[in-house]
């Protein structure tokens, strides 16, 4: 889980590693903007420049609350998040910069194809476009207002976690979900409620979309689902469940993240209740992630996850820097990155050739019986069960689902936040026969809507969905892959995903990224046959 | 040592310690505002509130930077704090904030005496019309300038203090002083240059008459060194500069803070370079510390140095918060606080005779054998020395001498900042008797100038002499003082200094705080028989 890092934006330092294409044309004269404006496309980047900057210190301020923060400042604090919201709607919204966008004639035109004209300013403009588009369309008071309360929001749904007590945050969500229904009547929709939400992850993409692509998945996940329990297979997990002291977790977390190329002296890792990771600046990505002293999963693959997302922002081209286009294209192409590393890469057998000896060495006691194909293996038991981070890649998508349909209905206006509780336990019945025995394991488990961020759960599935694809076409291209990563050698996956993705930042949305770099459009075919294959072997389906 | 905290506003919650009175009269209605404006006072406070929340931003951001911010985000981070000093200069310096000031009559005339009608809101026009004239003397530019340069100055000096070469930090201190000059012409004086800067943290105070007051101190002080150096006896130190492991100093520091009421719901101990206090709202006022792990003295009394600031921010009335009043009320007074819990209460007898227990438990090596009374006849010797944060209560206002006379001679344009090692060595051997070795334990040894803190020095020994009148006045109304701290209580100690010091924030001057509390005006003899009386019993003189 990440929170919302598209709010904010980053510059890495150059990189030797990738190299320079498509983001390289930024540097070039604008082709688009009239002859007569050749300062326009300057004043416009010295105004994206400061809502960026606002945007990271805004991200420094959400950090620090959700790490080190004394319990005491939450309301002073949801204060000052509430006053730079507002400075940054005002900047986005002035109408300075809505004519300086009119003269360059910018629209949310998406790219033509690969013969597009300009694409580097084209694109500019539509973001900038975009931005202002939704920003004009949201009331100064509503926006500072939820950014107010979704500060609350976070202390009160961490309380309520603690007390695995609903009851103590429900008022609150009902708050925040009030303050996000108007936002969807303010911004508009044709088809659902939930769209403008969702387009805010996902650009472009419609509830209709997804539920179309996700119909499809269901059925075949849960058959994979049901063929795995019906094998009678159940890997031993017993050693994941044992005591792993939190300092050497730590430690091996660490190793993992410099390892795979993580850069610290441009971020960090802490703890966190929810693992996030947060964009304080292009060159200040950090990671946060959370240690289970008795189970050995949360932690490291955690940690793996935010990496994911923080190589994506590090991995962003220099020229695209302090602009709007700085930032992940969309949730779920963000979601790719993390999903990627967390599961499609640090799952594999490949991956702990190289590390477990390292990891052995660290735990012993819970492993020193335990082969390295039988930890792989452990590590890649599927279960249905009730926490969603803690997951495996099969079941995970039926949790994300849970969530999918839940929020429609909530955006709709067909699920009161009373009725919260008793309809995720339903779903979880239906969707993978488990029931929380409370709700801190249950509809509490996910920061998500104390934040205000409905909408955000789908990118999830997307980004498994796009990984898959993304994995298919990065082991056509790096046929040495798997034996690289055996020998610990992370820097051509790394250089693959960064030229292919990470640099491009928000260049190229996510449909046409997908067809860019795999030559297909969204198929969730692609996630179903990996899924199918990894799981037969380890299953012997 | 701590930064200029007097940059930011902190709101306690409600105390049961410190019984409320003059400072209830803030809830009373205006009286000297004109009756035709009934809305004034609100529409100013209004304004007054969103410049207190973009200092605590500014401060979220500074205080992250000396502490967990990674190494190649200092560039960026300094664009933030230059937009944040931006905006906070644009709210201080607005022409409506100055013409509703005019409209309430404000004006800098500070109070007449205890018969002063509406002192609250007095106080409070007083203090919004000395940081309004200020600001508009200012130009934005210098100002964000400085703000940048001051952020870039501090990773310059680190990194020279580390390599201990001044030649690295030169070519950044020659660009902040010149800006720091700059502002001196901005702001303007009638007598030297150095004044509009002491005017910032010392209001109303003069060069001339620090001039006078030091002269005196000075005399006093090397003939007291003089004795004591001249008696021969030198107390066994050798305990103090062994193994103490960092863990374990932080746990006790720890303890400390908790014991003598440091609220850790509205604060935190961090570890940075240099130690300091630094308030990134009314209920969240951090310390910093820093440990030696082959010294004591350090980390603990550093850590309770900070203590005292943190409690004096915490400390404030609750009815003050969010405004300019609720604050230090200048920097001598905020460091007569620090100064008082680091030495006339950390380096008692008392003090050690409740704490010195738990502290040998937890280094049973260097202390094993160790009495009580040598232990505290240790943390008191006296000894000339290079760095003035270790430096014992009788040597230290020397080290603070030097600093003036050299910041005097900078700002003045008769020191350039190719000269200043040279001199400072020089000033050294005059005052202390030593010679530093090298950069880091010479003129390295400080941050204040690489922020732009100029003016800031004589605090510290204001500071001394302030925290020797209130102690003295504390022993006559808290008789029992001293049994209290023998047994752990520092609730009455600290309920007085809440009472006559902590709750009245910015209301009262220094001048006028000094004489409404002890009685009496500034008076350094008070330090000097403090001084004379403690080391006399010490060194048997």
């Amino acid at each position: 889980m990440t929170k919302p890092v598209k709010k904010s934006v980053k510059k890495p330092a150059p990189r030797k590693a990738a190299p320079r294409k498509a983001a390289d044309k930024a540097a070039k004269p604008a082709r688009l903007l009239p002859a007569a404006k050749p300062r326009l496309l300057e004043r416009l980047r010295a105004r994206d420049a400061e809502i960026r900057r606002l945007m990271h210190i805004s991200s420094v301020l959400s950090w620090d609350q959700d790490t080190y923060m004394p319990s005491k400042a939450v309301g002073e604090r949801s204060e000052q998040l509430e006053l730079l919201s507002g400075l940054i709607h005002d900047r986005q919204s002035s109408p300075e910069l809505g004519q300086m966008l009119k003269e360059a004639g910018a629209s949310d035109r998406r790219p033509l194809g690969p013969d597009d004209a300009a694409p580097v300013e084209r694109a500019y403009l539509r973001e900038l476009f975009r931005a202002y588009r939704r920003s004009t369309r949201l009331p100064r008071r509503l926006v500072t207002e939820l950014a107010k309360q979704a500060a609350v929001g976070r202390a009160h749904w961490a309380e309520a976690r603690k007390a695995s007590d609903f009851g103590l945050f429900a008022p609150q969500l009902a708050v925040i979900l009030n303050l996000v229904r108007e936002t969807t009547k303010c911004l508009g929709y044709k088809e659902h409620p939930y769209d403008p939400l969702l387009d805010e992850y996902e650009p472009w993409m419609k509830t209709s979309e997804l539920d179309k692509v996700f119909a499809g998945l269901r059925v075949k996940l849960r058959g994979l689902v049901e063929r795995i329990v019906a094998s009678g297979r159940r890997p031993d997990t017993s050693f994941l469940k044992a005591p792993y002291p939190v300092d050497r977790q730590r430690e091996f977390s660490l190793t993992v993240l410099r390892e795979i190329g993580y850069d610290f002296q441009r971020g960090r890792l802490d703890e966190s209740a929810h693992p996030f990771t947060a964009t304080l600046g292009c060159a200040d990505v950090r990671l946060t992630t959370r240690y289970n002293p008795e189970f050995f999963n949360t932690g490291v693959f955690g940690t793996i996850h935010e990496a994911g997302h923080g190589l994506y922002e590090l991995g962003i081209g220099a020229e695209l820097a302090d602009t709007i286009l700085a930032d992940g294209t969309s949730m779920g192409i963000h979601e790719s990155q993390s999903r990627m590393w967390e599961n499609f890469i640090g799952r594999s057998l490949p991956f702990w050739v190289y590390f477990y000896p390292r990891l052995k060495a660290l735990f012993p006691h819970p492993l020193e019986a335990v082969r390295l194909e039988d930890f792989h293996r452990a590590v890649n038991a599927v279960q249905p069960s009730l926490i969603r981070v803690e997951a495996d890649e099969v079941t995970y998508n039926l949790h994300i689902l849970v969530r999918f349909e839940l929020e429609k209905r909530l955006i709709a206006g067909d699920l009161q936040v009373g009725e919260l509780p008793g309809a995720w336990n339903a779903q979880y019945q239906e969707a993978l026969g488990v029931q929380p025995p409370d709700d801190s394991q249950g509809v509490l488990q996910d920061i998500h809507w104390s934040m205000g961020s409905f909408g955000y759960f789908p990118t999830y599935a997307l980004g498994n969905l796009y990984a898959a694809q993304f994995y298919r076409t990065m082991k056509r291209d790096l046929p040495g892959m798997e034996e690289e990563l055996v020998r610990g050698e992370f820097a051509p996956l790394l250089s693959w995903l960064r030229d292919k993705v990470h640099r491009l930042g928000r260049l190229v949305p996510a449909a046409e990224l997908c067809r860019q770099v795999t030559g297909e459009s969204l198929d969730p075919s692609c996630l179903a046959e990996y899924l199918e294959s990894k799981y037969s072997g380890i299953y012997e389906l």
